[in-house]
């Protein structure tokens, strides 16, 4: 899935993360993140921040990745400490920098998607799944994930429904050919809730006792014409698309 | 239309509109706006910018009327000379004044929709048009209009499609029960395009040789069930949904 990306970054400026405090889920996908960046010929700058810091703190320390010309692109490591204004946090990256698409300005234009979403169209033009003409179904409706991809199909023409978890046009599930499922409630979606040959995206990933689920349970793969495996799916599509994304706005910046 | 809103402005504070160089329809809109809130007793304030006015100059106006707390809500009057950046003056107000709902935070969040906007919606309402489970097709996509709502109809479980002028997926408006269309482009929609009975809100207003007109042509009435008329339907109740806004905002502040 990386080939296509590798010898393509010379001369493109490293790749910056901010990580507030030591969330462990947070720092191991940050050596992810790092270890492919460093594979295909980026820098990686780790910028370590106490889990005490300000929004004003954490905001200075982003304006300075900003206006440093060597910094192509900048991660702001997700979840953040609760004292942290996320908005303001997120939206302090220069939309042009922003490699994981978080800011307002980014998720208006489409210009850059959030890497999840990056990765899931990814995911499907690989596996040659043609969304022309198709109804789109979205569970669950978040600025990381399907509220950016809402636009996206808009834009794209497709017809596009949002559905959430526990409203009455639950049932229109089964009315659509794709569903891109981000809520993280296993056993959510089950196989009498949708329709036969319907392409079917779980990244509602959650860790229970251990084991890493989606919101489709096992009966899901028994009606889906196609559908992404929990673990292994959607995951490791998102660090690739950081280096997509920087790829695409380091082009921009030419 | 403004009935409901009288008498319900006490203490909020006044509304202040940038205009920037002399165009003779935002002077004209403004007008009506300021007769509008003097009416219902909110105190109207228009600042007037030379034509020639850098996107700093209006950007440091507009942050003079953030910080004043006898400002409730601020109107920056579009279009903008070509000079300036319109992202940068529309976003430079405060979400919480924002009465145009303008800014990427308001359209993001979906706290204020734009004025056409939330007028389309107070019409709905008033002629009791129920839009559950109702498939709605938006046509044109601005962030002035067909943008937010998309994100307003996705939020309430609708189903939406976005349909471009010139795309090959245009036949999909004969499916969609709602049809709101703001394209500018008179007769680019007709009869045939359209369902039987479907509700069809006209919103793509332009003015040709002195005469207004909508996108939508004359037979386009046979078929709809229910449609607003060009002039006299969307336009008048923007003026109205400036002011529904403020009052909203000012509820958020308190």
């Amino acid at each position: 899935m990386t080939r296509s990306l590798t010898g393509k970054f010379k001369g493109v400026g490293k790749l910056a993360a901010v990580l507030v405090g030591e969330n462990s889920a947070s720092v191991l996908y940050l050596r992810k993140k790092g270890e492919l960046a460093e594979k295909l010929g980026v820098k990686f700058e780790l910028v370590k921040l106490p889990k005490n810091s300000s929004t004003k703190k954490v905001v200075e320390e982003i304006q300075r990745l900003n206006s440093d010309k060597g910094v192509a692109g900048i991660i702001v490591q997700l979840p953040l400490p609760k004292q942290i204004d996320v908005d303001v946090v997120v939206n302090a990256a220069l939309p042009n920098k922003d490699v994981d698409g978080l800011t307002d300005a980014n998720i208006l234009s489409g210009n850059v998607l959030p890497a999840t979403a990056t990765g899931i169209l990814r995911l499907l033009t690989e596996y040659k799944i043609d969304l022309r003409n198709k109804k789109i179904g979205l569970v669950g409706f978040t600025r990381l994930l399907n509220l950016p991809l809402s636009l996206h199909f808009a834009r794209l023409g497709n017809s596009v429904v949002v559905l959430q978890e526990g409203t009455k046009n639950f049932g229109e599930l089964k009315m659509v050919d794709v569903i891109i499922t981000a809520v993280g409630k296993p056993g959510l979606i089950s196989g009498k809730d949708i329709k036969w040959g319907a392409v079917v995206i779980d990244a509602g990933i959650v860790t229970i006792n251990g084991k890493v689920r989606g919101d489709c349970d096992a009966s899901v793969s028994k009606m889906a014409g196609w559908m992404t495996p929990v673990p292994g799916g959607v995951g490791p599509m998102t660090v690739v698309s950081l280096l997509v994304n920087l790829k695409k706005l380091a082009k921009t910046r030419l």
